[in-house]
């Protein structure tokens, strides 16, 4: 499936330090795909410690249960990191268990580790075993081929209908230590005839205790990952793990709140936020990157679910799609939140005018002002429900003929 | 705004009785459209017996504050209800409770009777003053050409997008009795530049307690007009109302599960359940009438999510429109409901041919057998989740071009 490139594509790839403590290799393995990488691996110093958030979907691939049991039951350490596309190895049966304890138990054998150390993760098609014999016969010769710098490389080998490779770095400092952290990320692309998955991997040199790293993703996450959504979909393999070598040999990180653990906080959210963003705007078929933003409401929790419903309405995406500045729309999808909304408070701002004033259209709106906001890439919604003192900031994209046609016509 | 008919549509538009005690009228008002009537009255006779449901839209107009108060602290009679097309009422601040305040008065004058008796209800675009002097001053001409079998016009004057008139019928017999009972709904067309409502209307000459009847309909809203959905979306006006003049002159019906009652529950039911579905098959763009039936789930409540999880999943929409039987989307609808799911123990049947079976692809499945039955109009999906006993059927359609065309390329 040939894709065209996402119209919000960024315009350069971006220049990817090596991350002491971790090699990446990558192969073509033929799972699905021909002429292309379909294999990825992150081979991590011994000590490096893990921390993931996964899927919360009751169908859930064998992968995503294997890592929150590693996590979960291990000692948060990680060794090796495999990645296949072309097959989720999901909803296939007992063969998706089968699947990962083979490629569990040879990379545990090659790398010499413990199995808890080992995380397989797999996007793809659903439903079809696993041809794992494919990536467990390949990665002696990828062990043998390790780089410290072929980051593309490993976002290009995630890729599924992905129009572009995800990738972001930050430097942060650490009690004046410099750390780095890298992240790759694929996005919601769909596979004829199956299922998409969002995986993100981030890697830095930092020390950091396993606690206290899992305790600032899982933080990062509420206002990055879970604040995005393309289609309402939740994949059966959503994954986002992180790996720590602790080769700055920076004065660990024992907590979040710890002395020193703020820069590398904020760069860790502020990366996790731009893979987030990428994702979005390789969403299928969109062509307008949009920000909502919901203030006023009871608290952060209200805001979000305001602000999802407006982000997942057809009817408001559609809009956007075809430059609408169509705030009757917005102000359904508030309404159908379930949160509490002040009717006779209300407003709504896009692209920074104020349409919509306590409750009603104001009375200065002039829709050309908006227009020339509407034509652009970069879509602002502000609502105010005039409740309490909840804010919240949610991104999405539009919803095109191309969404249609990337879903439902790629059989003809 | 000329739409082609939806290919839905019944071949045919119902024979309507009389209802004793019910009187029609129309006029061309010029609300917002030119050549087509939009104004709708019903006459009920005096001591007819009203109930109603209403949007729990945060963001509801001032026509559904009045008539959930009308019901609630009037006695639950009916004598006027007055529908206009055009101009929803909503989100136009003061405006909408004073314009609702006018035609309430011109109607209790006219017709002499309490101000909680009278309904407006109003549709079409959202944000602008109802011009409700234009039907106050047509009301009292109405009046005088008011017609017991106006039926399909009623229908015909209440539409915005819809692209044919909704009416069905149905005759109950309670306690040696024949009453009957007729109903029109309005769908889920939408109106540039601004948004869409579902209403519906019920009469019957059944004679019945406003407590029995609120009951009654309160119950069949749940597995009818409640288990459909076009796009997920919430309109700010949704309005189910009914009235019963007691003009059939049987032993009335003063509760729920009253000797008699039966039938004309039951009648009722299958009536809503028709009109809801007329709804979808109109719903935009729609080309497939999609029935989603969930089993095995933890309990009603349960199933329900789930089937909803699956109707409104844009990628189940958009495979179904592209006739493909993507039973991976199933599959991750369901994991994304957040309700209770057994992986191992699932199974799935699309047009009745078992695609899924305890949790992976049946052996035995041959793609071909359901290729038929995608290329159909009527497209059954069936899911058993191996928790409990709960189960439920929703109903949709499919998620096409014309849905994006409709919603977002109107200005253009």
């Amino acid at each position: 499936m040939s894709e065209k490139i996402s119209p919000l594509a960024p315009v350069s790839l971006p220049i990817m330090p090596a991350i002491s403590g971790v090699k990446l290799g990558t192969a073509s393995c033929e799972i699905k795909y021909k002429n292309r990488t379909d294999v990825m691996v992150a081979e991590l110093a011994p000590g490096t410690i893990a921390a993931g958030v996964f899927t919360k979907s009751k169908t859930a691939s064998a992968n995503i249960w294997w890592g929150k049991d590693a996590i979960k039951h291990g000692r948060g350490r990680g060794r090796v990191l495999v990645v296949n596309s072309g097959n989720a190895n999901a909803f296939n049966g007992k063969c998706g268990e089968d699947s990962v304890a083979r490629i569990v138990d040879a990379c545990a054998d090659l790398w010499d580790c413990s199995r808890e150390e080992i995380f397989p993760s797999s996007t793809g098609v659903i439903g079809q075993p696993l041809p794992d014999e494919k990536i467990t016969s390949a990665l002696k010769n990828i062990k043998e081929n390790l780089q410290p710098n072929s980051w593309i490389e490993a976002a290009k080998a995630i890729m599924t209908t992905d129009t572009y490779p995800k990738a972001a770095t930050r430097t942060a400092i650490i009690g004046g230590v410099e750390v780095k952290i890298n992240g790759i990320a694929k996005g919601s692309g769909m596979i004829a005839p199956d299922m998409a998955t969002m995986l993100s991997y981030i890697f830095t040199d930092a020390a950091i205790t396993h606690e206290a790293l899992q305790e600032m993703l899982s933080g990062a996450v509420e206002d990055s990952y879970n604040s995005i959504t393309v289609d309402s979909d939740t994949s059966t393999s959503d994954t986002l793990l992180i790996f720590a070598t602790g080769k700055a040999n920076n004065k660990p990180i024992t907590s979040v709140t710890a002395e020193g653990a703020k820069d590398f906080k904020e760069k860790l959210e502020s990366l996790m936020l731009e893979l987030a963003h990428l994702v979005v705007k390789d969403g299928e078929g969109a062509s307008k990157f949009i920000s909502i933003k919901v203030t006023g409401a009871e608290d952060k929790r209200a805001a979000k679910v305001i602000g999802m419903a407006i982000a997942n309405s057809p009817l408001v995406k559609t809009a956007i799609a075809g430059e609408d500045a169509n705030w009757g729309r917005i102000v359904m999808a508030v309404g159908k939140s379930g949160e509490e909304a002040n009717r006779d408070k209300m407003s709504v701002w896009v692209g920074g005018v104020n349409i919509v004033k306590d409750g009603q259209l104001n009375p200065s709106y002039i829709e050309a002002e908006v227009t020339n906001h509407m034509k652009g890439q970069n879509i602002d919604i502000e609502v105010y429900v005039g409740i309490g003192n909840g804010s919240h900031i949610v991104w999405t994209c539009d919803l095109t003929y191309d969404y249609i046609r990337i879903n439902a016509d790629y059989r003809s």
